[in-house]
């Protein structure tokens, strides 16, 4: 089995005296630490990272990994957008599974504000379509158009959808790692800049930068409060949201999330938390129903239910999420792991969920064309 | 074991009427050919690409491969600069290990022909070090200097360094997909534009544009062609040459060959055939010294005397290597596996190698920051 052996991550938002290399040292000595272990016993290192080419002028980060520890190891980066950490960790899970390593470092990790935000939301672009792009389109915009899609299908209101940034933001206040440990309320949504009709600001996860590492070991013995990769997918679907069926349904998250359950003895209904990808209040709406917590065109209603305590649903987000945790792109899918395996060992202090056994991370690239699960427990 | 039961290469060159997405196309059609699959038995993509988002403003392959062929597969993009391509090919490999899949699609793919070459110059030198961005080094200085550290250190000629340029050409004059089909003279390497001392531009690889692709299959039988990889290693150094112990060993070479053969029943003297990494002439020297077809500092020597034709040493390149077959940077590394495995198969036509078993590819990141080797050959 794979244990989440360590955990380390650093502060997420405008971190102005740290670059590129400073996070990624500071998130891997905390999961190094954390694990009890040293560099030398790590067999393998998975950087997932979007933008560390376009920002930080740095690729190759093998050799920076080499550099900063003095060993010389494989070193991979992996990309898929803002589900590179998801990737990253992916790939990870898959190099023990062949057994040709036992020891995996993955680091996921992005800075993001040393660049002008409008250069940032073009650059980000990337993970869209040359269609999507050339017209003009930005994420905003193209989750605009989902979310309009999705009101109009099934009658989801704007009001339902404050609740996904609310949640988020109560979670926040008790994450000291978050970016905005504040909560918000719906008037305060409501009455947030216009970005792109109907999503205001405060539907939107902000620009961040930030790391966070976990060691994954080979490992059968267990104590009760281990945390455990019990399984992962990955699926794709179209990069242009032109060519999918709809607009209101995320397919890689529907063939991702029957692959994770797929198989397994844990269902759906034994999730106690889940980290989902809450780029937009949208995103977190459309997850809950693609990845089957509720039936499809309910999600809305399910944010509001979540909202307020409803004991059948899985905790959401509890880490902040995306909104109000914050978003370094790449470091996003590890940030999620890491968050759902310190819930699992009762570690997640002041925001702990209660009776955690099984959890849920979902992370996607771009507007859906890759969508990356785990599924996380006790054994 | 892992057969390379699929080739698909395009033309390597100044492709200027085609982008990122048709040259994968192009390039997984014909593996997809060659192999004589459907996209629909092929479980997972790895696609090694170093500035995919740089130049053509496209991140996020997963949604480009699910657009063109209308699955919803798991794709990952991997990235180490210029060997992008060899990584990509590493991480297929370690899932087929896994035994989570069975068949893989590994595409290379880079177009950098497509913004003006001062500019690529400087994008590539994200795969350097950050003191020798700032510093004002480009690549070709950075080989310049190595070059003259190996040649202070060995008594290395420039003259010698030319058969590097020389062994190339003469090989890609029989490729009909190599960038530059045509020998170079001792006298037009001499005379050609100085480049960073004692480089002149026939000592360099070129800018290029292209794709290649390899099927990769868990299957046990064989026939007496067939081509299987026997073995991967990968490993990293430190991203800036000022912080390595000297300028002219690539530390990542020596550790990554030296796993590749270990509990290896095939030994380096059984190698037919090698294509290595030569981004530059001296990349070509250093790399035979330090996978260890000779010792440390006769590598000039060995350059000359396979020119020659001595029958002790492998042939080198036989695709042209990068310096005549082109260097586009991402797809490199795959096209070193499908020319290998070309040979092994007898279907590299005026360019054959006789008697090929075994062969090995060696492909660098940067300055050496990341080696990835493949050993190749019947079983």
């Amino acid at each position: 089995m794979i244990k989440v052996k360590g955990i380390g991550l650093t502060q997420f938002g405008e971190l102005w005296d740290k670059d590129l290399k400073d996070l990624i040292k500071e998130a891997a000595d905390k999961a190094l630490d954390d694990a009890g272990m040293d560099v030398n016993e790590i067999e393998s290192v998975y950087i997932g990272s979007m933008l560390c080419g376009e920002v930080s002028e740095q690729s190759n980060l093998g050799g920076i990994f080499s550099e900063i520890y003095g060993v010389n190891i494989p070193v991979s980066r992996v990309e898929a957008a803002c589900a590179s950490g998801g990737m990253a960790s992916y790939t990870a899970i898959q190099a023990i599974k062949s057994g040709s390593i036992n020891n995996a470092l993955v680091i996921g990790v992005e800075k993001m504000t040393d660049i002008p935000a409008n250069q940032m939301s073009e650059l980000l672009m990337q993970a869209g379509a040359e269609d999507e792009r050339t017209a003009g389109a930005t994420f905003p915009s193209l989750f605009g158009m989902m979310t309009q899609a999705h009101m109009n299908k099934f009658g989801t209101t704007i009001e339902q959808l404050h609740f996904a940034a609310m949640i988020c933001h109560r979670n926040a206040a008790n994450n000291p790692l978050a970016q905005f440990k504040h909560e918000v309320s719906e008037g305060q949504i409501a009455c947030s800049a216009d970005i792109a009709e109907p999503l205001k600001m405060l539907h939107c996860s902000p620009i961040s930068d930030g790391a966070a590492a976990i060691v994954l070991s080979n490992e059968e013995k267990s104590t009760d409060d281990d945390a455990f990769i019990l399984n992962e997918s990955l699926a794709t679907d179209t990069i242009s949201l032109a060519e999918r069926e709809n607009l209101y349904t995320l397919k890689s998250t529907q063939i991702a999330s029957k692959q994770l359950f797929a198989n397994s003895e844990v269902s759906i209904k034994d999730i106690g938390a889940v980290e989902l990808h809450d780029c937009f209040s949208i995103a977190a709406c459309m997850a809950l129903e693609d990845i089957g917590f509720v039936d499809k065109g309910k999600g809305g209603e399910a944010l509001e239910k979540i909202y307020n305590g409803d004991n059948k649903l899985p905790t959401l987000n509890p880490s902040g999420g995306l909104k109000a945790s914050g978003h370094p792109v790449g470091a996003t899918g590890v940030k999620q792991i890491a968050e759902i395996a310190l819930q699992i060992r009762g570690q997640a202090g002041d925001r702990q969920v209660k009776d955690m056994t099984y959890g849920l991370t979902h992370n996607i690239g771009g507007s859906g064309g890759t969508t990356v699960m785990h599924l996380i427990g006790k054994i």
